[in-house]
C-alpha cells in the first residue's frame, strides 16, 4: 500500500469510513479482490486503506459516472450485500471532489 | 475514534496520507495535541484517523476559509515544520468538496 499518484485535479474520492464486525468470515479475501478489481474498472484512479479502531478506504476517480458504474458493478453489489449483512457494524460513504493537491517527498 | 458525525453537504474534507519514518521522537504526543486543537477551531465538522503500512487522517471542515485558518494556525505550523524535518517521508494533502454522504448502521 502506498500513497496514491493521482492525476491533477479536478477529480473525484470516495471516502469510505467503517466500523468492523468482530468475525473476519472471508472478510479479508473479499477486500482484496474488491481493490483488485476496481483498478480494472474505466476512470479508477487509485485507492488508500488503512485500518485500527476505525477503517478508512479511499479510492479516488475520475468522474461520477465512474463511481456509479463501479457501485453497480455485479461484484461489488455482492460484496457491499454481505457488507451489510455480516461484515460492518456500520459505514459512512462520502462522494467528494478533489479541488487541489499538495505532496511532500523528503 | 469513531466515523465522524457530520452535517448536511456541502462541506470540505482534508484527505492527508503519509508515510512516517521509523523513530517516533514525540509524534504520538504532537499528533494527539493536533487532534484535540483541531476541535477548537471555527469551522472544524469532525476528524477520522487510521494507520497500517500507510497512515489516512480525513479531516471535516465547514469550508476552504476554515482549512486555511487551521493551516496558518502557529502551533499547526509548528507541527507541519517537524512534520517535514522528521515525521514524515512522504505524505499528501488533498482538498475535497464533499457533496454527498451514504450512512449505514446495524
Amino acid at each position: 500500500m502506498n500513497i496514491a499518484k493521482t492525476p491533477s485535479p479536478p477529480y473525484y474520492a470516495v471516502i469510505f469510513t467503517c466500523i468492523r464486525t468482530e468475525p473476519d468470515e472471508g472478510y479479508q479475501r473479499m477486500s482484496e479482490y474488491m481493490m483488485e478489481l476496481a483498478q480494472y474498472q474505466e476512470g479508477f484512479l487509485g485507492v488508500e486503506s488503512a485500518r485500527e479502531e476505525i477503517g478508512i478506504t479511499v479510492s479516488y476517480w475520475k468522474d461520477l459516472k465512474a463511481i456509479d458504474n463501479w457501485k453497480q458493478h455485479a461484484a461489488h453489489q455482492n460484496a457491499q450485500e454481505k457488507g451489510k449483512n455480516v461484515w460492518y457494524e456500520s459505514y459512512t460513504i462520502r462522494i467528494a471532489k478533489v479541488e487541489a493537491i499538495r505532496e511532500f517527498d523528503k
